[in-house]
Protein backbone atom coordinates (compact mmCIF):
# COMPACT_ATOMS: atom_id res chain seq x y z
CA UNK A 1 0.00 0.00 0.00
CA UNK A 2 0.99 3.54 -0.68
CA UNK A 3 -0.09 5.56 1.72
CA UNK A 4 -0.25 8.62 -0.12
CA UNK A 5 -2.66 6.83 -2.66
CA UNK A 6 -4.96 6.82 1.03
CA UNK A 7 -4.04 10.41 2.04
CA UNK A 8 -5.66 11.68 -1.60
CA UNK A 9 -8.89 9.53 -1.28
CA UNK A 10 -11.84 11.83 -0.86
CA UNK A 11 -14.39 11.09 2.29
CA UNK A 12 -16.09 9.02 -0.02
CA UNK A 13 -13.85 6.85 -1.28
CA UNK A 14 -12.33 6.29 2.01
CA UNK A 15 -15.61 5.62 3.67
CA UNK A 16 -16.32 3.06 1.00
CA UNK A 17 -12.91 1.36 1.35
CA UNK A 18 -12.38 1.39 5.05
CA UNK A 19 -16.27 1.63 6.52
CA UNK A 20 -16.68 -1.74 7.62
CA UNK A 21 -13.35 -1.92 9.18
CA UNK A 22 -15.53 -1.57 12.76
CA UNK A 23 -18.52 -3.31 12.49
CA UNK A 24 -21.51 -1.53 10.83
CA UNK A 25 -19.76 1.42 11.82
CA UNK A 26 -19.02 3.85 8.61
CA UNK A 27 -18.78 6.86 11.40
CA UNK A 28 -16.00 5.61 12.50
CA UNK A 29 -13.92 5.64 9.66
CA UNK A 30 -15.24 8.84 8.40
CA UNK A 31 -14.82 10.92 11.45
CA UNK A 32 -11.18 9.72 11.04
CA UNK A 33 -10.63 11.15 7.70
CA UNK A 34 -10.47 14.08 9.47
CA UNK A 35 -6.70 13.74 10.95
CA UNK A 36 -5.48 12.99 6.86
CA UNK A 37 -2.38 13.03 6.22
CA UNK A 38 -2.00 9.31 7.82
CA UNK A 39 1.47 8.50 8.45
CA UNK A 40 1.21 4.59 7.31
CA UNK A 41 -1.13 2.37 8.38
CA UNK A 42 -0.40 2.02 11.74
CA UNK A 43 -1.56 5.78 12.30
CA UNK A 44 -5.18 4.73 10.92
CA UNK A 45 -5.42 2.46 13.31
CA UNK A 46 -4.23 4.42 15.85
CA UNK A 47 -7.15 7.10 15.28
CA UNK A 48 -9.50 4.47 15.57
CA UNK A 49 -8.73 3.27 18.78
CA UNK A 50 -8.45 6.48 20.43
CA UNK A 51 -11.36 7.43 18.83
CA UNK A 52 -13.25 4.52 20.33
CA UNK A 53 -11.91 4.85 23.36
CA UNK A 54 -13.20 8.45 23.68
CA UNK A 55 -16.47 7.42 23.64
CA UNK A 56 -18.29 7.35 26.42
CA UNK A 57 -19.60 3.73 27.58
CA UNK A 58 -22.48 4.17 26.14
CA UNK A 59 -20.87 4.98 23.01
CA UNK A 60 -18.63 1.64 23.60
CA UNK A 61 -21.66 -0.19 23.97
CA UNK A 62 -23.11 0.46 20.92
CA UNK A 63 -20.00 -0.15 18.94
CA UNK A 64 -20.26 -3.69 20.67
CA UNK A 65 -23.96 -3.69 19.49
CA UNK A 66 -23.09 -3.28 16.05
CA UNK A 67 -22.00 -6.73 15.50
CA UNK A 68 -24.06 -9.93 15.47
CA UNK A 69 -24.13 -12.70 17.49
CA UNK A 70 -21.09 -15.50 16.67
CA UNK A 71 -22.97 -18.68 14.92
CA UNK A 72 -26.55 -16.54 15.28
CA UNK A 73 -29.29 -15.51 13.40
CA UNK A 74 -27.50 -13.43 10.88
CA UNK A 75 -25.25 -16.34 9.56
CA UNK A 76 -28.52 -18.73 9.63
CA UNK A 77 -30.21 -16.12 7.39
CA UNK A 78 -27.24 -14.91 5.56
CA UNK A 79 -27.39 -11.11 6.44
CA UNK A 80 -24.08 -11.24 7.89
CA UNK A 81 -21.70 -9.04 6.29
CA UNK A 82 -19.06 -9.85 3.82
CA UNK A 83 -16.68 -9.54 6.41
CA UNK A 84 -18.03 -11.12 9.41
CA UNK A 85 -19.05 -14.00 7.17
CA UNK A 86 -15.64 -14.61 6.11
CA UNK A 87 -14.52 -14.41 9.71
CA UNK A 88 -16.87 -16.78 11.25
CA UNK A 89 -17.03 -19.14 8.48
CA UNK A 90 -12.46 -19.38 9.14
CA UNK A 91 -13.57 -20.00 13.05
CA UNK A 92 -15.83 -23.12 12.00
CA UNK A 93 -19.18 -21.47 13.15
CA UNK A 94 -20.45 -22.15 9.98
CA UNK A 95 -19.91 -26.14 10.36
CA UNK A 96 -21.23 -26.40 13.92
CA UNK A 97 -23.14 -29.45 14.91
CA UNK A 98 -26.63 -29.22 16.17
CA UNK A 99 -25.04 -29.81 19.46
CA UNK A 100 -22.66 -26.99 19.28
CA UNK A 101 -25.37 -24.42 17.78
CA UNK A 102 -27.78 -25.04 20.71
CA UNK A 103 -24.27 -24.30 23.34
CA UNK A 104 -23.54 -21.10 21.06
CA UNK A 105 -26.98 -20.44 21.62
CA UNK A 106 -26.89 -20.61 25.07
CA UNK A 107 -24.08 -19.39 26.20
CA UNK A 108 -24.93 -15.73 23.30
CA UNK A 109 -28.02 -15.72 25.17
CA UNK A 110 -26.47 -15.90 28.76
CA UNK A 111 -24.14 -13.17 27.68
CA UNK A 112 -26.21 -10.75 26.29
CA UNK A 113 -28.77 -11.27 29.27
CA UNK A 114 -26.16 -10.52 31.29
CA UNK A 115 -23.97 -7.46 29.62
CA UNK A 116 -26.80 -5.77 26.85
CA UNK A 117 -24.32 -6.33 24.01
CA UNK A 118 -23.01 -9.32 22.12
CA UNK A 119 -20.10 -11.34 23.41
CA UNK A 120 -17.74 -10.52 20.22
CA UNK A 121 -14.01 -12.10 19.70
CA UNK A 122 -11.78 -11.78 16.90
CA UNK A 123 -13.22 -14.66 15.09
CA UNK A 124 -9.67 -15.17 12.83
CA UNK A 125 -7.61 -15.69 16.07
CA UNK A 126 -9.59 -18.04 17.53
CA UNK A 127 -10.67 -21.61 16.78
CA UNK A 128 -14.07 -22.96 18.09
CA UNK A 129 -13.08 -24.64 20.91
CA UNK A 130 -11.09 -21.10 22.10
CA UNK A 131 -14.17 -19.29 21.26
CA UNK A 132 -16.48 -21.49 23.47
CA UNK A 133 -14.14 -21.63 26.30
CA UNK A 134 -13.62 -17.66 26.62
CA UNK A 135 -17.51 -16.98 25.67
CA UNK A 136 -18.16 -19.27 29.06
CA UNK A 137 -15.22 -17.39 31.25
CA UNK A 138 -15.97 -13.49 29.78
CA UNK A 139 -19.49 -14.43 31.08
CA UNK A 140 -17.85 -14.18 34.76
CA UNK A 141 -16.66 -10.94 34.06
CA UNK A 142 -18.32 -7.47 35.42
CA UNK A 143 -20.21 -5.82 33.26
CA UNK A 144 -16.99 -2.21 32.84
CA UNK A 145 -14.56 -5.22 32.68
CA UNK A 146 -16.24 -6.71 30.11
CA UNK A 147 -17.26 -3.82 28.35
CA UNK A 148 -13.35 -3.05 27.74
CA UNK A 149 -12.27 -6.82 27.20
CA UNK A 150 -14.55 -6.61 24.27
CA UNK A 151 -13.75 -3.61 22.73
CA UNK A 152 -9.93 -4.39 22.58
CA UNK A 153 -11.64 -7.67 20.46
CA UNK A 154 -13.39 -5.39 18.36
CA UNK A 155 -9.64 -3.29 17.94
CA UNK A 156 -8.16 -6.42 16.85
CA UNK A 157 -10.76 -7.29 14.53
CA UNK A 158 -10.12 -3.63 13.14
CA UNK A 159 -6.56 -3.95 12.59
CA UNK A 160 -6.97 -7.70 10.56
CA UNK A 161 -9.76 -6.13 8.52
CA UNK A 162 -7.59 -2.84 8.10
CA UNK A 163 -4.67 -4.99 6.95
CA UNK A 164 -6.83 -6.96 4.78
CA UNK A 165 -8.28 -4.27 2.58
CA UNK A 166 -4.48 -2.59 2.28
CA UNK A 167 -2.95 -5.55 0.93
CA UNK A 168 -4.99 -5.87 -1.54
CA UNK A 169 -5.58 -3.95 -4.55
CA UNK A 170 -7.04 -0.73 -3.43
CA UNK A 171 -7.72 0.66 -7.08
CA UNK A 172 -10.28 -2.90 -7.04
CA UNK A 173 -12.25 -2.10 -4.36
CA UNK A 174 -13.36 1.47 -5.33
CA UNK B 1 -46.33 4.78 20.84
CA UNK B 2 -46.67 3.44 24.27
CA UNK B 3 -43.09 4.13 25.70
CA UNK B 4 -43.18 0.58 27.69
CA UNK B 5 -43.46 -1.15 24.56
CA UNK B 6 -39.95 0.48 23.82
CA UNK B 7 -38.18 0.34 26.98
CA UNK B 8 -39.41 -3.15 26.35
CA UNK B 9 -37.28 -4.09 23.45
CA UNK B 10 -34.22 -6.09 23.57
CA UNK B 11 -31.01 -3.76 21.88
CA UNK B 12 -31.43 -6.22 19.07
CA UNK B 13 -35.05 -5.01 18.25
CA UNK B 14 -34.15 -1.55 19.38
CA UNK B 15 -32.02 -1.24 16.46
CA UNK B 16 -33.62 -2.77 13.77
CA UNK B 17 -36.04 -0.33 14.75
CA UNK B 18 -34.09 3.42 15.32
CA UNK B 19 -30.94 2.04 13.61
CA UNK B 20 -31.44 4.71 11.07
CA UNK B 21 -32.67 7.80 12.89
CA UNK B 22 -29.49 8.93 11.79
CA UNK B 23 -28.45 7.82 8.66
CA UNK B 24 -26.37 4.53 8.36
CA UNK B 25 -25.04 5.53 12.12
CA UNK B 26 -26.62 2.55 14.07
CA UNK B 27 -23.61 3.04 16.59
CA UNK B 28 -25.91 6.06 17.88
CA UNK B 29 -29.58 4.39 19.09
CA UNK B 30 -27.17 1.36 19.86
CA UNK B 31 -25.22 3.58 22.48
CA UNK B 32 -28.87 4.97 23.87
CA UNK B 33 -30.27 2.01 24.47
CA UNK B 34 -27.67 2.37 27.78
CA UNK B 35 -29.97 4.54 29.15
CA UNK B 36 -33.04 3.03 29.13
CA UNK B 37 -36.16 3.33 30.48
CA UNK B 38 -36.73 6.46 28.54
CA UNK B 39 -39.91 8.68 29.55
CA UNK B 40 -41.14 9.67 26.40
CA UNK B 41 -39.93 9.82 22.84
CA UNK B 42 -38.41 13.24 23.68
CA UNK B 43 -35.87 11.79 25.91
CA UNK B 44 -34.73 9.28 23.25
CA UNK B 45 -34.06 12.53 20.96
CA UNK B 46 -32.70 14.03 23.99
CA UNK B 47 -30.40 11.13 24.10
CA UNK B 48 -29.46 11.13 20.67
CA UNK B 49 -28.89 14.52 20.35
CA UNK B 50 -26.56 15.16 23.50
CA UNK B 51 -24.33 11.65 22.13
CA UNK B 52 -23.85 13.83 18.90
CA UNK B 53 -22.78 17.17 20.63
CA UNK B 54 -20.60 14.89 22.94
CA UNK B 55 -18.06 13.77 19.76
CA UNK B 56 -15.41 15.03 19.17
CA UNK B 57 -15.33 17.22 15.82
CA UNK B 58 -13.83 14.65 13.85
CA UNK B 59 -17.07 12.54 14.99
CA UNK B 60 -19.57 14.82 13.85
CA UNK B 61 -17.95 15.26 10.83
CA UNK B 62 -18.34 11.64 10.86
CA UNK B 63 -21.84 11.62 11.35
CA UNK B 64 -22.14 14.42 8.41
CA UNK B 65 -19.86 12.01 6.33
CA UNK B 66 -22.37 8.98 6.65
CA UNK B 67 -25.01 10.98 4.79
CA UNK B 68 -25.66 11.34 0.81
CA UNK B 69 -25.32 14.37 -1.60
CA UNK B 70 -28.79 15.76 -2.31
CA UNK B 71 -29.55 15.07 -5.79
CA UNK B 72 -26.51 13.18 -5.76
CA UNK B 73 -24.92 9.85 -7.48
CA UNK B 74 -26.80 7.57 -4.27
CA UNK B 75 -30.32 9.34 -5.63
CA UNK B 76 -29.20 8.30 -9.22
CA UNK B 77 -28.00 4.81 -8.82
CA UNK B 78 -30.88 3.73 -6.25
CA UNK B 79 -28.59 2.87 -3.57
CA UNK B 80 -29.93 5.81 -0.76
CA UNK B 81 -31.63 4.15 2.07
CA UNK B 82 -34.99 4.46 2.15
CA UNK B 83 -35.33 7.46 4.89
CA UNK B 84 -33.37 9.03 2.77
CA UNK B 85 -35.22 8.01 -0.85
CA UNK B 86 -38.10 9.39 0.58
CA UNK B 87 -36.97 12.53 1.97
CA UNK B 88 -35.39 13.63 -0.76
CA UNK B 89 -38.37 12.94 -2.97
CA UNK B 90 -40.60 14.92 -1.02
CA UNK B 91 -38.44 17.50 -1.12
CA UNK B 92 -38.67 17.23 -5.32
CA UNK B 93 -34.90 16.11 -5.79
CA UNK B 94 -36.16 13.56 -7.80
CA UNK B 95 -37.73 15.65 -10.25
CA UNK B 96 -35.06 18.22 -11.23
CA UNK B 97 -34.22 19.17 -14.65
CA UNK B 98 -31.19 19.01 -16.18
CA UNK B 99 -29.96 22.50 -15.37
CA UNK B 100 -31.59 22.45 -11.37
CA UNK B 101 -28.99 18.75 -11.87
CA UNK B 102 -26.21 20.71 -12.70
CA UNK B 103 -26.54 23.52 -10.21
CA UNK B 104 -27.18 21.22 -7.12
CA UNK B 105 -24.07 19.07 -9.04
CA UNK B 106 -21.54 21.63 -8.57
CA UNK B 107 -22.74 23.58 -5.33
CA UNK B 108 -22.72 19.57 -3.86
CA UNK B 109 -19.01 19.42 -5.24
CA UNK B 110 -18.42 23.51 -4.27
CA UNK B 111 -19.58 22.46 -0.56
CA UNK B 112 -17.53 19.39 -0.69
CA UNK B 113 -14.53 20.74 -1.63
CA UNK B 114 -14.94 23.52 0.85
CA UNK B 115 -15.69 21.66 4.30
CA UNK B 116 -14.62 18.18 3.46
CA UNK B 117 -18.68 16.33 4.02
CA UNK B 118 -21.77 16.63 2.05
CA UNK B 119 -24.13 19.25 2.35
CA UNK B 120 -27.15 18.10 5.03
CA UNK B 121 -30.25 20.04 5.08
CA UNK B 122 -33.75 18.22 6.50
CA UNK B 123 -35.25 17.97 3.17
CA UNK B 124 -38.66 17.30 4.66
CA UNK B 125 -38.59 21.06 5.96
CA UNK B 126 -37.45 22.53 2.71
CA UNK B 127 -38.92 23.26 -0.68
CA UNK B 128 -36.47 23.15 -3.62
CA UNK B 129 -35.41 26.74 -4.41
CA UNK B 130 -34.56 26.74 0.04
CA UNK B 131 -32.51 23.91 -0.64
CA UNK B 132 -31.18 25.67 -3.49
CA UNK B 133 -30.74 28.93 -1.83
CA UNK B 134 -29.78 27.58 1.60
CA UNK B 135 -26.91 25.53 0.11
CA UNK B 136 -25.47 28.68 -1.75
CA UNK B 137 -25.52 30.78 1.64
CA UNK B 138 -24.22 28.26 4.11
CA UNK B 139 -20.99 27.80 1.38
CA UNK B 140 -19.76 30.95 2.98
CA UNK B 141 -20.27 30.09 6.70
CA UNK B 142 -16.64 29.33 8.14
CA UNK B 143 -16.06 25.32 8.60
CA UNK B 144 -16.55 25.46 12.42
CA UNK B 145 -20.03 27.46 12.03
CA UNK B 146 -20.93 24.97 8.90
CA UNK B 147 -20.19 22.26 11.17
CA UNK B 148 -22.66 22.82 13.90
CA UNK B 149 -25.12 23.78 11.18
CA UNK B 150 -24.96 20.69 9.59
CA UNK B 151 -25.40 19.30 12.88
CA UNK B 152 -28.44 21.02 13.87
CA UNK B 153 -30.19 19.93 10.53
CA UNK B 154 -29.27 16.09 11.46
CA UNK B 155 -31.02 16.33 14.57
CA UNK B 156 -34.21 17.89 12.62
CA UNK B 157 -33.81 14.56 10.20
CA UNK B 158 -33.71 12.11 13.12
CA UNK B 159 -36.58 13.77 14.85
CA UNK B 160 -38.64 13.75 11.88
CA UNK B 161 -37.97 9.58 11.70
CA UNK B 162 -38.53 9.01 14.93
CA UNK B 163 -42.48 10.68 15.03
CA UNK B 164 -42.57 8.71 11.73
CA UNK B 165 -41.26 5.19 13.32
CA UNK B 166 -43.08 5.81 16.79
CA UNK B 167 -46.30 6.97 14.94
CA UNK B 168 -46.89 4.17 12.58
CA UNK B 169 -47.20 0.67 14.18
CA UNK B 170 -44.11 -0.96 16.18
CA UNK B 171 -45.03 -4.28 15.98
CA UNK B 172 -44.89 -4.63 12.32
CA UNK B 173 -41.05 -3.13 11.88
CA UNK B 174 -40.42 -6.25 14.21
Amino acid sequence: MDINVVNALTYEDFVKLFGNVVEKCPLIPAAIWSHRPFKDLADIEAHIKEFIHSLPDSGKEGVLRCHPDLAGLDLQSGTLTRESQEEQSQAGMTTLDSAESLQMYRLNTEYKERFGFPFVICARLNSKADIVRQLSERLKNDRAAERERAVEEVTKICSLRLRNIVLSDIQTKL
